[in-house]
């Protein structure tokens, strides 16, 4: 008696770390963060159509664990995600990212994916998206301060996405700005390593601060920044952990995901509750300028938000379709009656014992 | 130049719904429900140690999706459920469920299973756990209203864990009851199919109710419920589902999870947000007395709580590291250096290029 095989109800595809890899490979990085930033702005435009709530934190002392669910009512997706700024003490990654996508009209997954690449793609390219609304007209030099693991997607989401074609590297760790550097070599961006974060800003239309402290740090301070930058924010992503000077804030113009969200985790936790901003989905449907002036400060306060994880999760979901290489898992169960899960127990069990 | 294999922090280990079946059938699923039972028993007794909230729930016109997540401080765990009652005519489940474990420390995940079974027999442990605190004496005899894919396991815990001998089968669809007759077969239960509710509590001294009506259904009248019951609801989980009539909520005292989940999803959404609930835990530590009296009618709305999963997926966690069958998925990227995710994607692509 043979062993009943999994139904096909019972399987979801299953996207690895090496399938993601392989992905990316055969569509290149930056037609991929192209994709991206497409299927990111089609669901800002349709914001409203979505169920938003800010993500679910589990906080301790060496860092967080949060869930991000949203729908759009026919695809539900939430991802997982952790922070750990210690993590890399033992050869971790910061963050690690794992992500689901759904059928709402039957709550069955139809996709579990790695989103630790995922994310830094999904980082990188909104966070030029934005930049390509806000940034000043004709930008072509970046500073990038923090050349951790998401530096280089972010480098090169701006050039394929922004026609950035300098970058100027900076980290407080000079081996984390040699990585990016040595990394960046022949894709198509000058690539100029500083020695701190003053020297980095230099001749910059568009400053990148990505770090991963779990605190109050002060990456940039005021006198640093200049009338007519566009800042994209992306580190401080937690209560209690920021990178840019109070007074930066208060001569910008504050973009961002959702308030409800990025009150409690961006930048603005700095300021009173009712310091305006600006939503970036307004900006996205013409509801709202963007830059209004040469020499205004545009400030993303970028937390992440799980619209951005839906937009790369359906995206995937797409390509995956085109791809018959994916692993399948055997997630669900699937008795052949919906109602006999013992049964189904039952009968693999007696199909197991030797004839 | 061969490919690079994925590192040992980027694997987790899977349970399958494959791999389930084999430690049900290799401990024995009575055993297995004790054991279950005695992990929830135990986090009950610990309550204040969690950090609890209720799910997140996104609700749709045919269903629900949920996430439940919790930790004790040291691991955090969380549940994706589905609730579609309209799944069974396409041949789905009506709940299908998958869980992770992570260590606090790191946000890594150390164990992603399949949680459809596993949440019948975690609901079916609490529910007998429950019981067994607050049914009567020396009760034998158990009604089982709703004889869908949870009904099996619920009479089979109540014989392991109550010392139950007697089942009284009841469904609206006689099929239901009759699969569920022929699936209790030789293990050691008296089984008594019914053709009403009213037949099935006859002698019961506990009534099981588990239905799955995405409405407001009355599945127990206030006649047909006589003093010195024990009733363990547990087919009303989520607004506008609910099995029982009012009245029978005023006559009983009410024990429930976790209060603000209840009062949303709970039978309890049919009385005033003050309506006294007891909880299970405070019975569970001593700090409240269960049953106090033979004529009483206790009540266990249950929902099933975050807390719940969580003792499972430890449970399950403890039992797979004793072996080594288990499948492990390159679900998280491990470069070799933890801030260098671009260069470990170019490295692969260097590595799968023919040489």
């Amino acid at each position: 008696m043979s062993l009943p095989q999994p139904g096909p109800m019972s399987l979801v595809p299953f996207v690895s770390v090496e399938t993601m890899m392989q992905l990316i490979l055969r569509r290149g990085l930056e037609p991929m963060l192209i994709d991206l930033a497409a299927c990111i702005e089609e669901d800002f435009r349709r914001w409203e159509q979505f169920d938003k709530t800010p993500r679910i934190a589990a906080h301790s002392a060496e860092g967080v664990i949060e869930l991000m669910p949203t729908s759009d009512g026919r695809s539900y997706g939430f991802k997982y995600v952790n922070g750990h700024p210690k993590n890399y003490q033992t050869g971790r990654q910061t963050v690690t990212a794992f992500g689901v996508l759904s059928d709402v009209e039957t709550g069955y997954p139809v996709l579990l994916t790695e989103m630790t690449i995922l994310t830094a793609l999904r980082t990188a390219a909104t966070s030029a998206l934005v930049a390509k609304y806000l940034a000043p007209k004709g930008a072509k030099v970046m500073a990038m301060i923090g050349n951790g693991a998401q530096s280089e997607f972010q480098c090169l989401a701006f050039k394929a996405i922004c026609g950035i074609d300098t970058v100027r590297l900076y980290d407080i760790d000079p081996e984390a700005t040699a990585k990016a550097a040595r990394n960046l070599q022949g894709k198509g961006l000058n690539v100029v390593s500083c020695v701190s974060g003053q020297e980095a800003i230099e001749g910059a239309q568009i400053i990148t601060t990505c770090t991963a402290d779990k605190q109050f740090a002060t990456i940039l301070t005021d006198n640093m920044v200049g009338a007519g930058v566009h800042i994209n924010a992306i580190g401080g992503d937690c209560p209690g952990k920021t990178e840019l000077h109070r007074d930066i804030l208060t001569r910008s113009d504050i973009f961002v995901e959702f308030p409800p969200q990025t009150r409690i985790e961006g930048e603005i936790q700095q300021l009173p509750e009712d310091h305006p901003v600006t939503e970036f989905w307004q900006v996205v449907t013409g509801a709202t300028p963007g830059r209004t002036g040469d020499r205004q400060i545009t400030l993303f306060d970028s937390v992440g938000f799980a619209t951005e994880d839906f937009s790369a999760l359906r995206y995937l979901n797409d390509l995956i379709r085109k791809d018959a290489s994916v692993q399948m898992l055997d997630l669900l169960a699937d008795p052949d009656d919906p109602r006999d899960l013992f049964g189904m127990i039952e009968r693999y069990g007696r199909a197991s014992q030797p004839a």
